[in-house]
C-alpha cells in the first residue's frame, strides 16, 4: 500500500443556506480544495451524501457535481452510509490512492437539509434506523439515543447535567471557527434548562441538521511531490459495520463498529489511543460522544462522560475533541460531516487552527451512521 | 493489478415481490452467491442500490444486509449512481480485489420498487435527472428519452416500428429465463399498437420497474485457488460520467460516458468491439439500446436500430444482446440490474444459459444512469 497525503482542503460555512442548492455547496468546496491543492484535474471523485434524494430530489449527484466542478467525464460515484457517508467516501478515496489505482482523488461530503419542513426532514433522518423493526414503531434517531442515554445514566448513576460539558466544550470551540453554525458559548445551566427533544435528550444534546460541504484532495507520495513534506498523511483507515437495529446488539452501550474500526485503524497506523493528540468524534448526541470515547479506548466503560466533566476533552485537556465545534456547534450537515472532520484535523495538524490550535502530531476522526451501524475511522499524521 | 475472478453468483427472480422486503431480496441473493462460491465469509461488501431511501424508507442498507446475511461487522458500503448503481458496485468490488486491498468481496445489487403507488415511484425515478434544470420542468426520464428518440427518428429517417425488434428480441429471450419477469413473446405488431407513455415511447419500449436482487463473489487468483480455471475473469472495468442534463451535452445522441467507459474497458482488456461475443446492455428504453450499440463501437452513428432490424442482436446474430431478457423483459430492478447483467454473462460464459446459450468467450456488460450521466462497463472472459 502506498502512502496517502492530503494536499488540499475546502469547506463552505455550515449554515441554513436558503439560497444555495446541494450542487452549489458541493462545487464550492470542490473548487476551494482543488485551488488550494493547485490541481486542475483529478483521477476520480467520491461523494459522501446521505439524503440528497429524499431532501432535494437529486440522485446521481456524483456525476452532477463532477460536471459542474469542471471535471466532466471523470469517474465519480456517490457513497452512502447514513451519518457515516462522509467518512465512507474518505475511506474509498484513501483505498483508491493507497492501492495504486489512482494518483489524485477528490473526496467531497455534502448535505442540504434546510429545504424541507422539519417533519419531512425527520422522516428522512429515520431512514438511518432499521425501517422494519425500529422506524415502523415510531422510533426516531433521537428516541433511540434517548433509550441509550437513559440506560447509560441508570447503569453509571449519572444525571442529565453531567453530559452538558460535551456541549459547553463544543460551543466554546465553535466561537473561533468562522465556518461554524453556532458561534456562541453556552453554560451548563443553559444546557440543563434546554427543551427536551426525547427525554433525557434536549436540544442542547443534539447536533443541528444543517447545510454544508467539505472536500479534500488525496494524493500518492509521487503525485504530492515536494508538497508531501508539508501535508497531513493518512496513516490509518478502517470501516466496520454492526447490526443496524439497537435491539440486535448484545450490549447496546458498546459501539462495536466504532471499536472495531478504531482497533483496525490503530493497528494499521501502529499506534494506540495513548498516541492520539486530538479526536474529532461523531457528537451527534452527547451520549454518542461518551460512548465513542469508550469504544475507541480513551475511557473505561461508563467513564466517557467523566472525561468531559473533568475537562479532559477541552483544547488543553488530555484528548481534545470537537476542536472546531464538532457536529454539535459547527453543525451537522449529515453526509458532509465526515469530511469536515478531516478538513478540521488537517487545519490542526498544519498549525492553522487559529485560537483553537492544539499541539498535535497525530489526529483521529470517526464518522458514525445511525446508532452505530456503520463506523469509519481515520488517523492522520502531521508531516511537519 | 491482480486478476479478478467471479467464483459465485446468485439472483432472485425479478417480479413484483409484494411479500418481500428490500432486505429479504438482497440477503437471498447474497446467500445464494456465497453458497455457490462455497464461501462463508467475505472481506467486504459493496451494495448497489438506487432508491431504497425514497421507495422503502431504508438507508444505511449495506450494514443492514451485511448483518442479516451473517456478515455482521464486515466493511460494507452502498454505492449509488442512479440506474448504474449496480455496475458501480461491481466496479468498486473489482478495484478492491484487483488492487490487493481485499481477497474476497461480495457485490450485491438490489431494488424494491413495488411498495409505493406509481406516481410516487415516478417521483423517485426522476431524481436520476438534473433536478434544477430537468425535473423541475416536469421532464421525466421517459420524456427525456422520448426527446432523444424523436431526434434520432428525425435525423435517421426511422419509424417507431423500427425499434420494435429490440423488444421482440428481449421478450423472446426472457421466455427461457426462469428469473425473468415477462416470460412471453411479443410481436412487432403488438409493439406498434402498445400504449404510448411519452410519444414516441410506448409501454413496450420501456423496461418495467421491478423488485429483485443479484449478487456476485469476486476473488483474487490466490483466493479463487483451483477454481480459477472454471471461473469467469473480469479483464476490463471502467466508469465514466457525463453532464447529467441532456441539454448540457454537445451531441445528445452521443452517449459520451458509455463511449468513454467502453473505450477504457477495451483498452484494459486489450480487445475491441469486434472481439466481444455478447453484450448485456442497458435497454431501459429501445432508443437507449440503439445508442449504446453505437457508443460502444458495434454500429455506426444512426445504425444501432438497424442491427436489431437485421437480426444481428439475436442469439445467433453478430452481437447478441439482452440474452436472458435484458432490462426490458427480465425486468429492471433499478440498482440491481447492473449486477444481474454480470450474473447473466457468467451463466453464458460457463455454458449454463440453457436454451439461450451463446457460443461466447468474451462478454461485455454496460450499466447506465439517468440519460447517460454515468456509465460502467465490464468485460468478462471465460476461463474455460
Amino acid at each position: 500500500m502506498r502512502k496517502v497525503y492530503i494536499v488540499g482542503v475546502g469547506q463552505t460555512p455550515v449554515r441554513e443556506h436558503w439560497d444555495r442548492s446541494v450542487r452549489d455547496l458541493a462545487v464550492e468546496s470542490m473548487l476551494l480544495a482543488m485551488d488550494e491543492a493547485d490541481r486542475g484535474g483529478v483521477d476520480a471523485i467520491f461523494v459522501g451524501n446521505a439524503l440528497s434524494g429524499e431532501l432535494t430530489g437529486q440522485e446521481q449527484i456524483a456525476a452532477l457535481v463532477a460536471d459542474f466542478a469542471g471535471q466532466t467525464g471523470t469517474e465519480a460515484v456517490r457513497v452512502e452510509a447514513a451519518g457515516a457517508s462522509g467518512g465512507a467516501a474518505v475511506r474509498l478515496g484513501y483505498l483508491a490512492v493507497a492501492s495504486g489505482i489512482h494518483d489524485t482523488v477528490l473526496v467531497t461530503g455534502v448535505e442540504k437539509m434546510s429545504d424541507l419542513p422539519g417533519p419531512l426532514v425527520g422522516e428522512a433522518l429515520v431512514t438511518s434506523t432499521d425501517e422494519e423493526y425500529e422506524a415502523i414503531h415510531g422510533l426516531s434517531l433521537d428516541a433511540l439515543y434517548a433509550l441509550l442515554m437513559h440506560r447509560y445514566m441508570h447503569d453509571y448513576d449519572l444525571e442529565r447535567r453531567d453530559f452538558g460539558h460535551f456541549s459547553v466544550d463544543a460551543h466554546r470551540n465553535a466561537v473561533n471557527n468562522p465556518h461554524a453554525m453556532y458561534r456562541r458559548p453556552i453554560s451548563v445551566d443553559a444546557f440543563e434548562r434546554a427543551k427536551l427533544v426525547a427525554d433525557p435528550i434536549s436540544l442542547l444534546d443534539s447536533a443541528p441538521a444543517a447545510d454544508g460541504a467539505a472536500s479534500v484532495i488525496l494524493c500518492s507520495e509521487q503525485a504530492a511531490g515536494d508538497e508531501s513534506g508539508s501535508c497531513a498523511e493518512i496513516i490509518g483507515s478502517a470501516l466496520a459495520t454492526d447490526a443496524v437495529a439497537l435491539h440486535d446488539r448484545p450490549n447496546p452501550l458498546f459501539l462495536r463498529a466504532a471499536h472495531e474500526s478504531a482497533r483496525e485503524a490503530y493497528a494499521r497506523a501502529g499506534v494506540g489511543p495513548e498516541d492520539i493528540d486530538i479526536f474529532e468524534l461523531h457528537d451527534a448526541f452527547t451520549i454518542l460522544a461518551a460512548l465513542s470515547l469508550e469504544a475507541c479506548g480513551f475511557a473505561e466503560e461508563g467513564r466517557g462522560a467523566h472525561l468531559a466533566m473533568e475537562g479532559e476533552i477541552a483544547l488543553e485537556g488530555r484528548i481534545p475533541i470537537s476542536t472546531m465545534g464538532g457536529l454539535k456547534a459547527r453543525g451537522y450537515p449529515m453526509g458532509a460531516s465526515g469530511v469536515y472532520q478531516i478538513v478540521e484535523l488537517v487545519q490542526q495538524l498544519r498549525g492553522e487552527a487559529g485560537a483553537n490550535q492544539v499541539d498535535a502530531r497525530l489526529g483521529m476522526a470517526q464518522s458514525i451512521g445511525g446508532t452505530g451501524g456503520t463506523a469509519v475511522t481515520h488517523i492522520l499524521k502531521s508531516a511537519q
